[in-house]
Formats: structure tokens, sequence, C-alpha cells
């Protein structure tokens, strides 16, 4: 019999996160203050985030020491298992080898509780009593709950209106975890009592929800706030799905040839490849690909121009040195709504402006063919986002077949879709579309680019 | 560090079921045929069951090997896990151990494929291309779409109606693994077509669905029927859980005292404590508890009397010996729609009349108080029938602590509440109501109890 799934005993688990910053080839790119132009310190972060997340930002060591208080979090999920998919492989008739490592199974039912339950935890330890957040269709929302809630802190989640009417169920999973959570725009803040003024009826936007939650955070002592994907630290927390896995592939005695994973902010992506990429880098493992795949509706690896911008809509956050396509940009509606960013982790555009890394573009109904192939496979249904990984992963192992060589194919496969079953109903009923990349909207959006001061 | 999680590798998953019957005290009365009273035979049951299913319903076998076909797809995602209920007993500030086997991580989120699997794999090898079912809310359809899925069978599911209007996503999920999912009642058979000429707006009944289901398979010579709980070898197949729970709690060097589970027709709950229940009937553990959870609007064990009744609603069935509300009882529409059954498992109504089990009903907002308690704690969002189980354990757990007595609590947890949201939102929100029982209504039911000729 060959194996189906490489499991990890509990005691078996990473006790450390990988941080690639001290194993780059260049070192990244400063994050720059946009009023002077100087990169930013420590101190200018305190106000938002808790020392000990700002040092990890910045952090010069190759491994940080996970916490006890941590480690026995995540044992309530993880380690996650590494799937081999031999029913896949078998209807594509390739001799690829294709595994893919699952963060369905976390209770949030995907990859955002790894960073939650860290940021939760170091806020905790600096008397931090409430953190708030805002949230698109409620998955970093609710993964925060989550994580608030294993810390006893309180949480307050600004969510986009149209989402908070539209998809309720999310707002359910926050609220049974123990969370606040208000349409966004609210009465709440300023910016939100502004807007509501002007426009009682306004859907909203991540763009608001952000200027909502950061104002929250900033005029209240007791209130820190909190980011989901693109910065280091995020990153870092990650990095425990990659260190997993690399025990698993050992017990599966193989390495992968190509890694493949969706990119929306980098996050889960990066958890997975960091791990691998460093054999890349020092030459043990030259010949490792590790392809992003982005949606063509926000295609900001293969589109976008590698510059200074804003990490938010608002232009509340430092300037980030990554490929965008103009905070302004606002993507067309395709269903893997985590993949809808303008901008993406600094540390993913660095490797990817270094070479290491190739990226690629997806039509999401091709995705979506790829998803249903999998649910009829492997039979679980995968979420939006992570269907884009499938689409590519099986690409290559079909290309396997033609070239008759068999490749190690390792998919980050970042959760399941038990609550995007809508956009499923699209594609079967034949209700979806694909959108084409709007050129002239990223064009106006790259027009009001930020300028850096004193370049 | 104590245990979170007592994790089984693939190699050790159990090879054989469990089968009760040559072990019980007193034989299980026999099955009826409605039409002569006399016990059915392997032939009345082959018009719509594979022989091989039919044998296991009556099979002398302490154990029945577990065929490679089925154990290679129960390996995409078994064994489950146990856990150990660390940061609820801390809640509870109780000395009881609190462990639960979680059905959950099934690609269809319950302990339904066990079964669903087992009985495509049987219908396939006897050259059965195709299945009809019913299906209320969804959670067997979609169990079945997916056990069908693997072994390349054609599956239809009439659905309730009104479910099938207002629970989009379970039909979406059948739809995604590839099923054929209509509205009952359907223009497709001549019961559906009656009720359509009667009322064209007809909300549906799981009787009704039943009808069509069971027309479809009887008029078809490529169609066979398929039941997903209360028949013997639904419970057969579900003993996978105890017996991979037999093998976790020796990891853990621990011995349930007290097993609680919900039971609706009885399976999940079956399934787990089935492989333990022997050690009570054979003297190895005499003071084993065994609690069956039911909802107090369809109290079955509490409230029915012991006696002969048809399984369905449209009186279809053989005559089978259970406890009962009358088989023309609708309880009220309480969330838990699993556990909304006028009858139960052969098996655990003979066990519960021997003394050797024991049974209480539960109103269902003191379950989602455990539910959230457990979410709260645990992280896990339980289904609104095994939040039943969650409300026992906990009143259990502090009674432990009442006593100071340190005892060990398994629970049978049949998964997540992803799909039950709704519940959850009308409970934290205070418009959750609690339903007393019909008293009436079940006297009306049973002054219509079917006659055992003969008798």
């Amino acid at each position: 019999m060959e194996r189906t799934k490489f499991i990890l005993d509990e005691k078996d688990m990473p006790t450390q996160w990988y941080n690639i910053l001290p194993d780059l080839p260049e070192p990244l790119p400063p994050v720059l203050h946009p009023g002077t132009g100087n990169p930013i310190t420590p101190d200018d972060l305190a106000p938002l985030f808790p020392m000990s997340l700002i040092m990890q930002e910045f952090s010069p060591e190759s491994y940080i020491d996970i916490p006890e208080e941590i480690q026995e979090i995540y044992r309530t999920w993880r380690p996650t298992i590494l799937h081999r998919a031999h029913r896949l492989e078998k209807a594509l008739d390739t001799p690829a080898k294709i595994f893919y490592k699952y963060e369905g199974t976390s209770q949030a039912g995907s990859h955002k509780p790894n960073t939650a339950i860290a940021q939760a935890y170091y806020n905790k330890k600096e008397g931090i009593k409430r953190i708030a957040t805002e949230t698109g269709a409620g998955q970093w929302g609710s993964a925060l709950a989550m994580g608030c809630m294993f810390f006893d802190i309180e949480l307050k989640v600004y969510m986009v209106r149209i989402s908070y009417d539209q998809k309720p169920y999310r707002r359910i999973l926050m609220e049974t975890w123990g969370a606040t959570c208000v349409p966004s725009p609210s009465p709440d803040t300023k910016a939100g009592r502004d807007m509501l003024a002007k426009d009682p009826d306004c859907p909203g936007s991540l763009g608001l929800a952000i200027s909502e939650a950061v104002e929250d955070a900033a005029t209240r002592d007791d209130t820190h706030y909190s980011l989901g994907s693109v910065l280091n630290h995020v990153l870092l927390h990650q990095t425990i799905i990659g260190e997993e896995t690399r025990k698993q592939m050992e017990m599966a005695d193989a390495y992968p040839d190509i890694i493949v994973g969706c990119i929306g902010g980098g996050s889960n992506f990066a958890g997975q490849f960091l791990p691998w990429i460093k054999d890349k880098i020092s030459g043990k493992k030259p010949d490792l690909r590790v392809i992003c795949v982005e949606p063509k509706a926000a295609p900001t690896l293969t589109r976008g121009p590698y510059t200074y911008d804003f990490g938010d809509v608002a232009g509340l956050t430092p300037l980030l040195k990554m490929y965008t396509l103009g905070h302004d940009f606002i993507p067309p509606p395709v269903h893997a709504g985590g993949l809808r960013y303008h901008g993406m982790a600094p540390i993913i555009c660095h490797l990817y402006n270094l070479g290491l890394i190739e990226a690629r573009a997806e039509h999401q109904m091709a995705t979506f063919e790829a998803g249903v192939q999998f649910a009829r496979t492997e039979g679980i249904i995968t979420a939006p986002e992570p269907c884009h990984d499938l689409k590519v992963a099986i690409d290559e192992a079909l290309k396997c077949k033609e070239e008759g060589k068999s490749k190690n194919i390792l998919i980050a496969h970042s959760g399941h879709g038990h609550f995007d079953l809508a956009a499923y109903d699209a594609y079967l009923s034949g209700k979806m579309v694909d959108y084409e990349f709007p050129e002239g909207k990223m064009k106006e959006a790259l027009a009001s680019l930020p300028k850096v001061p004193g370049s």
C-alpha cells in the first residue's frame, strides 16, 4: 500500500519559525515613512503593534522560538496533514507525484490562525486588552476572532458592509467566537460617520474599513491594530507550514521539484515556500521552481511595476517596495476575494525581482474547473483562492506526462471552500464569467502612486 | 507537556468493522414483513440493496474485513483525531478528563461518509450503475454524493423541497461531487407527480422523498436504494470510529467511564459505543455508562413505547422493533435536523430495553449554550446534533467536580457546523426558542401504529 497521508505527531511539531531576512542574497528594501522618506523605525510602529512583533519585522535571526503558549494553541489543530493526491494523479495519468499540504482543518478553515494566534499572544503579553481590525469577506476577521478568543482579548471587526449584508456566515463565526462585528462604514469612528453623512447607504470598501480600524486603535490606549498578511512578521508565523512540510516530505522520501501556491497578500504561500527557497539561495537545490499564482483580475507580479506604494487603499500605511497595481486599483469582483489585493508582501516581491521565483496569472473559470476536478478525485472542496494552485499544479503534472518526467509537485493548499459554495454553484450552472484585466484602471491607479519624499 | 491529540498513523487504521449481533446477550428481535408478519428474508430486500450489504445486516461474524478498496478511500481522511479537551476542562475547573473523537474532518464534514463509501463500493461491486436516495437538509445526500463520486456511480438525490430552496449549500456540495439533486416532490416519479397535481406548491417531506427514491430504485433495473442510518449494516460501517478510538484511548492510557453521543437514527453514536459496550456485556467493564442524548422535540427512547413500526413516514419499509413516536409523528423544527426522527436503530433500542445504555433528552437552547462554550474553549464550531453531546458531557464533568471524582468522559463528536451557522446566529441573537414536546401529536401518531399481521 502506498501512503496517502504523511502525519506528524504533535510532539514533532516544529518549535521555531523560519525567518528568511538574514538568508536573502540582497537585503530587503527598507520600508519608508511617507512623510520623511526615511526608513521607518520600530518606534514609528509602536502605536499600532506590540514591540515583540515589530522586532520580528526586522529580526536578523534565522530561527525564532515559538513560545510554548502559542505551541499549545497550535496543537489544537496542528500539525496539519501532508496528503499525496494519488487519485488526482491517476485521473491525470501523470508520472508526477502530487503532494498537498492542507491547512483547511484549522477551526477557522484556513492558514490564517497561524498568525492570528501569534499576534493575539504577543498583544496579550504586552497588556493589550482589545484589538481592532478590518475584514473584507470575513476570512481574516474570523481567524483573528478565534485567536483573540484563545487569549481572552476583546476584538472589534469592521467588516465591509456589502459583505456584512451578503455573507452573514463569516460574521456569525466571529460572533460565535465572541468578537464584535460591525458593518463599515459604522457610526463608531469619525471616518465612518463622515462617510455615512455623505452617503447613508454606502456599501463600504476595504480601504474605509482599514481607516476605521486604524482610527479605533490609534485613539484608544488599550487597543492595537492587527494585519493578516503582507508584513514580514505575518509571513514569519506562517512558516510553521513549510517547516512541518519539510519533515513530512522527508517521511515521503521526496524533495519538491515544483512548489505552487496562490498569492493575495502572499502569507500562506510564503509560509510554505520560504523554508524551501533557502535551499535554492544556498545552492543546495538550484533547480527548485516556486510558482506564484495570481488571478488575471489582479495580476500584481505579472503586470505591476516594482515601486514604492501604500499597503492599503486609504494611504495610511508606511511605503512598501512592492509590485503594485496602484493602491487605488479596485480589482474586478472575482470569487477569490483573498486574492483581490493591489500589492504583495515585500519579501515575495523582492524574491521575484531577484529571479528566484516565478509568477503566473489565471482566469477564475479555469481555476474552478481544476477545483471541481480536485473535488471529484480527492473529495476536498477547495476555497476559490487555492483553486488557483490546483490549476497550475494540474498543468505542470500534465506537462510531466507529455515529457515523460516524474516530478514532485507540492501544493500549498490554504483551506476549504465550505463558505464559498455559491461560487461553485455559479461555475456549475454556467453563470460564472471571467474578467479581462482592466488595463486602463491600473494605469489610472498607477498615476496616483505616492511620491517618495526626497527621491 | 500534556498531549492534546491522539493521532493514529494510517497504517494503524483498523481493518475490520465490529458487528455486535453475535455478542448481544439476547438476539435482536426480527424485522417483520408488513404483509405477512413473518421475519423478512434476504430475498425480500434484494430489489433495493446489494446482497453483500443484506448479508451484513444478518451476519453472525463478530468482525468483518473492510475491503482494501474501501480502506483506500477511508485513508483520504481517516484515521480521525481523538482530542483531549484540556481547555474545556480548565474552563469547567473539573477533575474529569474529557476526550472527543472528531469526525468533522471528513470531506463532507461528518461521520456519514463511513457508510456512504462502503455502500457505494458494495453496489459498484454488484454492477449497480445508479443509486437513488432521499435527503432532508442534505447531510446524507452530500455524503453519498461523495461516496458515489469515488466509485463512479450515478446518484440521484430527492431533496425535500423546502430545504432545497432554503439551504442551497448542501445541494451545491452534492452537485460539485457530481450528483443530480432534484426538489421533492418532483415530476420524475409517480409519487411526485401525484402530489404536484394535488398541490403544485407542496414544500415536500422526508416521507415523500423516500417514496420517490424507493419508486425510482424499484422501477429501474440498474438502480438501487441507499439509507444513511438505522439499519444494522449502517451501524456496522460506523464502528470504524469506535475501533480507532479504542486504539487511541490506549495511547492516552485511559478507559472511558462515560461515553456520550447524540442519537437521531443512531448510527454515529453506535459506531462509537458498540466496540466498547461489548466490555460491559462481557463483564470486563461492568460500570461503563453509555448516555444517548436526544432532543426534547423528538424524545424517542425517553418517551416512546418499544413496539413494531415502519422505519419511514410513508410506511414503505419492513416493520422494525423500535422505540418510536409513531411514523406519522412530525417533530417540531429544531435546528438539529439529523435528530428529527420518529424511531431509532433497532440495535440501540434493544440495548436500551436490556438496560445496558441510558438516555437523556435536552432542549436545543441548552445544547447551543454548550456549543458556544465549546467554540470558545476548543475553537471548533459544532453541528447542532453533537451540541447535544456537549451539553451532557459538560453536565457530567461538572458532576465530577461536585463529587471530586476524576472520570474519563468520551464524546462521539460527529461533525462541524459550517453549514449550520444560521442556528448559531439565532441562538446568539436571542431568536432561538425551545419546543415543548407535542404529547398530543405523539398520541395521535401512536394510534396509527401498524398492526403486525398474525399478532
